[in-house]
């Protein structure tokens, strides 16, 4: 198996600790992380970045800032604030990208009204995130989490917010999990283009309970996987692959390791040239 | 309140035979009805239409046609026989469309192969509906129903279908709860115009179970309703509004006649003129 452009989400082993899981990226050969910011905290921004760096890991991505419709001035400007403080991070680490979760409306806030708080949000870090070497990559949500976590559900949003803004800094995340069910997702990837920031992989099958942690894992769902890969590759992108499997069964069932190790075999498992071909 | 367009979905008080949800529909002065495929087998076609006929009761749609996509050429051809006899349902209650819910993709079919399916099954039935006077009329749903329901999850899609096919039977439903997320909705709303056969009524909380049968309370959630009103208006609909609140809980808790009030007051508080301008 061809790991060069490997990378391990670690809320796919969530409960481990983030020590727990550079030591399990060693293990498995794993080259890459994306670290989340809660994780990062316990550990602390210095000790983390030394075990990186002694793990000989990049890090594929930070997760998360956004989140930025809200009801006042006031919140709006924490949460730019907030985002600001993750990208210094992001680039402390490394990391080429920080995954923005751009967040639902707030109560009595019109969606309209949500998503162009969100531009606003992105618009105002752009030319900080460039400076700083880190993108800001709008991660579209699959619609149903609409009303919790993403007004912008589509690659098509995603990528006429970064049009508008017009600044190279602010790209776009392809997550199957996301995207596979739109129409459009084929045109939206190509669009994109060089504005793909980063490529997710889980599997869809009906969630039954919680809608951000019911993923299936690789190769049990009716995702497209391999074509996605395929559109993603013919797009440009030539960087890290995650592994971002977010299931609260996995998580509470105690067993993490035969999760990981599920998951490789199923990464490894997909016969498509588009996830093994040259990183740069 | 002006019910002049009002109608129930006899799904939203599920439990309900159809010659009780009849009976619902005098209490509160409902002028129009949908009627589901299952309820209408129960109660037999013929004592159906005269229930319906001596209650002066308009059928606003039947319930439903589609689920084209199948395996093998005899299972498409199947489907597609049973929708024709559904069509000739509709034309014998006076229906004046067929709710075709598309059907999720076949295990080892593609989307884009899925949907190809569901165009050519709706082609091959548009000038039958067109001789009987039923419009065939695509119900998008929200996408995280693609595994089980539907491959088809946008108006957009909807649109180009009906646009490819060409025939005045062709017809797409407005659902506020499988539309409101999309950033395209006005659009395709616009697009639609005359092609609009029905619009829908239920609210958006996230789902946390069934996501079929988990629809809010008109009201209860984040859906502008009055705004997806006007837009519909705006496209020229005049026909019936339907209450449609597939909600399992509601179902189990056997309180079906608060539940119908309940949904009677909310829709009486919409403060739209597009919900109570002249019926045609």
């Amino acid at each position: 198996m061809d790991r060069a452009r490997l990378a391990l989400n670690q809320y796919t082993v969530r409960p481990w600790t983030l020590a727990q899981a550079i030591e399990a990226c060693i293990r498995h050969e794993i080259p890459a992380i994306a670290v989340w910011r809660d994780k990062l905290a316990e550990l602390g921004l210095a000790r983390a970045r030394r075990s990186l760096h002694d793990a000989g890991l990049r890090v594929s991505s930070l997760c998360r800032g956004g989140f930025f419709p809200a009801a006042t001035e006031r919140e709006r400007t924490e949460r730019v604030d907030d985002t600001r403080r993750a990208l210094a991070d992001a680039a402390d680490l490394g990391a080429p990208a920080l995954v923005l979760v751009c967040g639902p409306p707030p109560p009595g806030v019109s969606l309209a009204d949500a998503r162009a708080m969100v531009e606003h949000g992105i618009a105002a870090l752009a030319s900080e995130a460039e400076a700083l070497g880190v993108r800001l990559a709008i991660e579209p949500l699959h619609p149903m989490m609409i009303a919790e976590r993403s007004v912008i559900t589509t690659l098509g949003e995603a990528n006429a917010i970064a049009d508008r803004i017009g600044s190279p800094a602010v790209g776009v995340i392809a997550d199957v999990y996301h995207i596979f069910w739109d129409p459009q997702v084929r045109a939206e990837l190509a669009r994109a283009g060089a504005r793909i920031a980063g490529f997710h992989l889980s599997d869809w099958t009906t969630p039954s309970g919680d809608v951000t942690a019911d993923r299936a894992m690789i190769g049990d769902g009716i995702i497209d996987i391999a074509g996605l890969a395929a559109d993603v590759a013919r797009a440009g992108y030539r960087g890290d692959i995650e592994i971002e499997i977010l299931n609260a069964r996995a998580w509470a069932a105690g067993d993490l390791e035969a999760w990981l190790a599920t998951a490789l075999a199923r990464y490894a498992a997909i016969d498509d040239g588009a996830l093994t071909s040259r990183r740069t």
